[in-house]
């Protein structure tokens, strides 16, 4: 396949908007006939995302750095420079890759903020790194040098090219903000040195953890470089053909190499490689126009996301392998629903809404930016969910926000980890949020996809500047106001993301009530600068019922308040006994309690204690005690957002509520 | 603590029973109230255990040699003989233990069958191990020789001790089979290494699984060695006080080494640690007199079967870290059950019952005998499972009778596999299955547990002999005859086990007719030679419900057919549809087919596919479309014994219906 492309432009400091003028998006796909927006187009001013974004910028990402000198993940790289490698080197054989996400997060939030003590920080360890690389640009610090095993003796496990992944990521954020600088340098030769080892003709070889291609794919575009490209596509064409090592306990489908990527049916295995991979993989199908390869990748998007995704757009229902389960196998207890395999799905669900315009794209990250990503990190930014399980049965125990969580899992949010890839995944995460919010078509069609208070300042494909200034307190209430700043005197498309949920939604624009169904309401018209558009999102309570396939929740509801899955959390119960006692009254809809409701529930008797027993009875199951949770007097209870909980202490919970 | 023991008699051959009429025995407790049969005074002649026991003879000991032979695991001890150890070792570092573990079932099928080809074959093995035994008694063929890590290096993940309880295992077996050899001759210099590297006042280390414990236990038992039974306490008494290094992605729970063994409140962890360590407890607590110890393995066992265990007597709820869930988490689909933990758990009951008398561990053992031990081994003895679970969604893949299994789990047995403990372990178990039938109390009194087909010839307390023929196609039918062959002159004891679930069981003695509830029904007079006594156990099918904490099934009912849980599977679906759109009406009850049940259900409309979106609809859960069940013809569906799922080819089964 010959790849063609058009020659990007390079990138410029964000200071000098000269050749791109949206100061940055992290993704930039080659065809396509719409575009996300950047980091200098669009400011979040207050409000649900601001506030967290804010957080991330003073408090995460220094906690990161923090986190990773103590641990000496940091002195790594010291160590390769020095000629000091030996045994006893700290952390996993990917901790390098941390030190790139959390390196990515900063070029953004700089390119965001502008701050001198970002870029210095950013400067520190590019400078750390750069002594790290060797001669001919391989760059990592847990082997191939003295005291270690060589290179890419470990395809499967040793993680070396998803190391690399992420230093290219890093190195695009940073060219997309301020451009080429010593840390693309480093990246290019790193990258440079990866096609020479795994180019056409070379080793026919690929990575056990996907990103190495994302990498690629994205430093391609900035660079206007296509071999990137072509590396990139070769290593997502290859995967599935059974290149890697059979690893004891560990499946082929694990890897994402049982099946090649355009023939699978949905995705499987472990969550983040397979949504990192998918991610990848539309990257090359929209760059060389493959159609067919984008297609398939729709169809395991819907696959996945119709049978294998949770309420909250948490996907990976297993601990084991960190995967993903059959079709139907969503338990809400063991969920695993990584929160980096929230991200990941972003990151899928993006390039796809990029690709086709397809609204349930950015229906899906929406639900998955209020109950997955903001559920990981805590109000003080310094604390982290790593699975998201949506029932917690026992309290668990409080975090000491000076111990490193060994296991990936637990009630309470915890500062770091032992395998610590969600923290600075959700750090870049969150400084790029803005940039999902909105698309500028070929067309000069503008969507609003994500609602927060904000100015857009954007530039459209004439040339001409809209402005356009957004008030919300969404999610707490769903009215959406959109100002218009500046408008060129052309009709211009405005269109609103009416989410899936949002039925009765309504837009007052130019004196008129448009009835506003699921999809995009659109307004095309000349706009004057100084008028006011208004959508009334009906953010109030509703039960949402599960697929009566998903057998762990047979027989249950769960409560969802506009994006926002709500839970039931014991803090809130007082006296109303155990929380796996009380019984959803299904007749009687749930009350709005800004940000959560009130459901009227009924307390069970608790059965007797099987004691001596199973807890199986030879009963006829119309006999069962649950029944008797319909003659118990009525009992409001509070349910908060799902992202909130476990800040109160340890805590059991339930997103899903049995009815009587 | 001093140790008193009674001078325990050495063993002897079976041919030659003059110190062990019994022909031995798996446990032999210094002390309590009542003893097991040995494999000399019950003989099993037909039915569904004596079946099971001629294939594990015929059958399964050969397969399990030929694996080992061919996966080089024998040969493993024939190059640590001969100087030749080094890098690439076939099998994992415990793989000496599946070697023991064959010998183990070959020593006791010798003392049952007396077939010179079994002696020749454990013979042989006997000498390859002994020629890799150190000097100083150390023998592993992982550590500690040329090319290998040193000995003891690694407690935690190592299983040095681990290999050496299973070889002491074997010893046992041979000792009370057939007396003392060159096997027992290893295993004691074996156990002495052991005890002088971490005796009293030595190091102060406890092996990261347990069964070390087990082993040194009942050699002490049966050698009257009180230095084994001391060590055995002293690593009892040593867990739980973190002794284990920290293991990443490991929690000190993995180990039991979160909290002293006395100090626990239920089983928790790697399902097969918890329980061997809660044996090996049991033991100790019963040869020191140490009643506390015991108290709290009583209630650990209670608390353990109350809330964390299968309908089938499964124990395990989690792949991950093949674990015990918390409280209530009984997920069918992922149950992981794994056949070595029901094993286990067979081992706790039957020491919990010698020690106490309480029929509820009888209860549990049959549980488990016919729904975990039976499900794993296929008909032909060459084919396993691994991993247990209650339902099946996909049909899976044919396994290779030429393929080593690489992970635990799948919808079809598997002749080997990469961690193969429990192809070993089944064979052992099979091989001593007859010895579980029955007790002998201090008083006389007789106790029958389990019922088979076969004849028991027991030497009384007083010297007295007792021989009863057993007839019945016990689980087929309730039916039980016993035919008195010859009785002391004097009034016996007699004792039926009522199975818990048995309500309505009647007992036929001396031309009476009681009524037996569950418990023991007891029969306490002479008897004479000639006369019978039949028993008859309810076997109709009948619902089980779960508890209503048991969130994974709720809204769902089991069948159960006297002793057997049954499973409706897909081969016997014909043109019924999916399985998972069948619906149980609750109101008629289960009719009988032997061996299993018709249920009547009705076909569930297939909701429509959710296709672009989430498995989750906003309405209200009074209109989902499980209640389409309700209006749709009813069908009658066979449902089969869960023991005997997936051998009709690829399969989806369920053990817990949903209802209308």
């Amino acid at each position: 396949m010959t790849i063609t492309h058009s020659p990007t432009p390079a990138t410029s400091p964000q200071s000098d908007p000269g050749l791109d003028p949206t100061g940055g998006r992290p993704v930039v796909p080659r065809r396509g006939s719409r575009r996300g927006v950047g980091v200098a187009e669009v400011r979040l001013t207050d409000g649900f995302w601001a506030a967290r974004q804010q957080t991330n910028t003073t408090a995460t990402l220094a906690h990161c750095e923090r986190w990773m000198d103590r641990l000496g993940w940091l002195a790594n790289f010291d160590r390769v420079a020095d000629g000091a490698t030996g045994p006893g080197r700290p952390g996993w054989q990917f901790s390098d890759s941390e030190v790139y996400k959390l390196m990515e997060a900063l070029a953004w939030d700089y390119g965001r903020t502008g701050d001198p003590g970002t870029d210095r920080t950013l400067r520190a360890l590019t400078a750390r790194i750069a002594r790290a690389q060797d001669d001919d640009g391989y760059l990592n610090t847990y082997f191939g040098h003295a005291g270690q095993r060589g290179r890419y003796v470990d395809l499967e496990m040793g993680h070396e090219l998803y190391c690399v992944g992420h230093l290219l990521q890093a190195a695009v954020a940073r060219l997309r903000t301020t451009g080429a600088d010593a840390l693309v340098d480093v990246a290019r030769r790193t990258a440079d040195q990866v096609c020479r080892e795994f180019g056409p003709g070379r080793r026919e070889a690929i990575c056990g953890h996907p990103e190495i291609e994302l990498g690629l794919a994205e430093l391609g575009r900035a660079l206007a470089e296509p071999r990137y490209t072509e590396q990139a596509r070769l290593f997502v064409e290859r995967r599935g053909r059974g290149l890697l090592r059979p690893i004891p306990l560990l499946s082929p489908s694990y890897f994402q190499d049982d099946v090649p990527v355009r023939d699978a049916a949905v995705l499987r295995g472990h969550a983040v490689r397979a949504l990192y991979l998918s991610a990848a993989a539309v990257d090359v199908a929209v760059d060389t126009g493959d159609d067919d390869l984008l297609a398939s990748l729709e169809r395991q998007w819907t696959a996945t996301v119709s049978r294998r995704t949770y309420l909250t757009g948490g996907m990976g229902s297993r601990h084991q392998d960190e995967g993903f389960g059959e079709d139907w196998e969503l338990p809400p207890d063991r969920a695993y629903c990584e929160t980096c395999a929230g991200i990941a799905s972003v990151m899928v669900s993006w390039r796809l809404f990029l690709a086709t315009g397809d609204v349930r794209y950015a229906d899906l990250m929406e639900r998955t930016f209020y109950n997955v990503i903001a559920t990981s990190p805590g109000p003080d930014g310094r604390a982290f969910f790593y699975a998201n399980p949506l029932q917690q049965r026992t309290p668990g125990e409080p975090t000491s926000p000076d111990a490193v969580n060994l296991r990936a899992e637990g009630a309470a949010r915890a500062p770091w980890f032992d395998v610590s890839c969600c923290p600075t995944n959700v750090a870049r995460t969150l400084a790029t949020w803005q940039t999902y919010t909105a698309t500028v078509g070929d067309d000069g069609a503008v969507s609003l996809l994500q609602y927060a208070s904000g100015s857009l300042r954007l530039t459209l494909p004439d040339g001409a500047a809209l402005g356009l200034e957004v008030e919300t307190d969404y999610p707490a209430s769903g009215r959406v106001v959109v100002r218009v700043v500046t408008a060129p005197d052309s009709p211009v498309l405005l269109r609103f993301r009416i989410p899936s949920w949002a039925t009765g939604a309504v837009l007052h624009e130019d004196g008129r009530r448009i009835e506003a169904p699921p999809g995009f309401a659109d307004v095309h018209r000349t706009f004057a600068a100084g008028e006011r558009l208004e959508l009334d999102l009906p953010v109030a309570p509703r039960f949402s019922t599960p697929d009566r396939r998903i057998d762990a929740v047979r027989g249950c509801v769960a409560v969802e308040r506009g994006p926002v899955v709500l839970c039931l959390e014991s803090a809130d119960l007082d006296d109303a006994g155990p929380l796996d006692d009380l019984r959803v009254d299904p007749t009687r809809p749930p009350t709005d309690a800004e940000p959560g409701a009130f459901v009227q529930v009924r307390r069970a008797d608790r059965p007797e204690d099987a004691g001596e027993g199973l807890p199986y009875r030879d009963v006829p199951p119309g006999l069962d005690a649950a029944s008797s949770a319909d003659d118990a007097p009525p009992l409001a209870v509070r349910l908060v957002p799902y992202h909130s909980w476990a800040q109160r202490g340890p805590s059991t919970m339930r997103v899903f509520l049995p009815t009587t």
